[in-house]
């Protein structure tokens, strides 16, 4: 297959999900145009078969996709639509599949700036982690029109285990990713809750994780992140500021839709106190450190401190 | 095999999850004598082949096991301490096996009751619902003394699937017990601040539910209640008021200890606004309901409200 003749995609931001996203991407047969401020970063994916770029804008140019993986919704406008974005210089009638976890109506807005620059918008939040994105497997809770979908699908194929297909309009994929984000946040926030209480109660927690993974008080968060606590390894797979974002988002909506969600707000308030005691560039798993050194407790990796 | 020869066990509190365990023991060849202030609960129990007694002192006459499957460690102590209360009247070297979630520090005082009474003791919360009491399908989660356990033992086997064997002094179960409910309590009560947002956002529940079930945001307790929501299905399989007691005493048990749990406290807030309502004796998912009452929202069911 002659090289011109392949699809071309621009993956903007080539953090781990980024960089893992691009190379499924040149595994499925796609160019694959890359572009991020670190400078390292565009090297790897050019010693992996990509291409890399300056700006977004040189990332997009004559592209059939751009796929934004930045952390926020601010920076995905400013990606898109900023003085070196990517929608000005991408094939007209090409699709944006944006994936950063961002307010409804925001996603709303950067679909109609879309449409009126002649571009496609999947609005398409994403989870698993870093190496499920190397392995091409990540789950994306997506809306869009059926035209997006449709131009969308190849790249999906070649990144996705599941899509979920929920609405013929952005904001619904949003929506969707705040409930998940909402429950996710509060699950890890009372996983360190409870671990840290097992701890103080005198009980071996490496036992309570064996009994409550199998019991009725088990969460998927629960599952995953207490074996960080259990190592004493807060680098982070994902970190708390993750999270002061996230349920920072919900907490505007409910201000916003004047929808009260207590129990968020709490699990907020303790990211938030994580982040300020200096670990938001942490494992979100250090809310379970944080309520250690506030009790005096010594998980394990605090024995020294 | 001669009647008279059978263990002797008496099951004292004959609610389903007491009801379901007499059940389990009579198929196990145990003679059961059964007690219950609903004296159609004990008609039934005879039906069903146990024996009827008037109070805790009656159904332990001469048993070899007591299992008290009452709710609240005060109750606990008064059917085995108080004035009919089964202690006195159970086999010398018996064992008595408590069901109920009660503070550590209590279920190491009854343990040290049992014991000057001459009788061996085990912390045995369980989980699991009517259901599979009835199947002998049970969790426990226990402590108690190698003795207790052994004694226990046949029991066990009739009524559980899983015994956890958590340490060799009563207090060690009941505070695995009180993690287990401080997470079980915050999932359900964040399940149902997350449905009901998906609600608010226009979101097709059904599909949140078969989204959520298959992401980063599931617990246990949001794939065991939610289906509770969608059916508009308030009908108590475990009650809030459980709630209220259980995260109460997680509440009582971080003031004691001096150690802060905002999430578990929010969420029994939660619990205590839905039994304010008028909702403590309907299921816990009734959290739900209360959310959508107070913010104007129809859920399932609330059509016609």
């Amino acid at each position: 297959m002659d090289a011109d003749a392949k699809t071309k995609v621009a993956v903007v931001g080539l953090g781990s999900m980024g960089f893992g996203i691009a190379g499924s991407l040149l595994r499925g047969g796609f160019r694959v145009s890359g572009c991020d401020l670190d400078g390292d970063a565009v090297a790897r994916l050019v010693a992996a078969g990509g291409s890399g770029a300056a700006s977004p804008a040189e990332a997009a140019r004559d592209a059939d996709a751009v796929l934004t993986v930045v952390v926020t919704g601010t920076q995905t406008e400013a990606v898109l639509f900023g003085s070196a974005g990517a929608v000005a210089t991408m094939r007209p009638g090409g699709v944006v599949l944006s994936s950063a976890t961002m307010a409804p109506a925001l996603a709303r807005h950067l679909g109609q700036r879309a449409a009126a620059a002649g571009v496609l918008y999947l609005d398409a939040p994403m989870s698993g982690g870093a190496a499920r994105a190397a392995a091409g497997e990540l789950t994306f809770m997506a809306s869009g029109s059926p035209a997006a979908f449709a131009r969308a699908r190849p790249m999906l194929n070649a990144v996705a285990k599941t899509v979920y297909e929920l609405g013929d309009e952005p904001g619904v994929g949003a929506s969707f990713k705040m409930v998940n984000q909402l429950l996710a946040g509060v699950h890890i926030a009372a996983a360190c809750e409870a671990i840290t209480l097992a701890k103080r109660l005198g009980l071996d927690i490496a036992k309570v994780y064996e009994v409550i993974t199998q019991s009725a008080g088990n969460s998927w968060m629960f599952e995953n992140r207490i074996p960080h606590v259990l190592a004493g390894d807060y680098s982070p797979r994902s970190a708390v500021n993750i999270f002061t974002k996230d349920l920072g988002i919900v907490g505007d909506i409910g201000r916003e839709q004047v929808f009260p969600m207590p129990i968020a707000a709490s699990a907020l308030q303790m990211f938030t106190m994580a982040a300020a005691a200096g670990m938001g560039g942490d494992d979100d798993a250090s809310v379970a450190r944080l309520i250690a050194q506030i009790t005096g407790l010594k998980l394990p990796g605090m024995e020294t401190e």
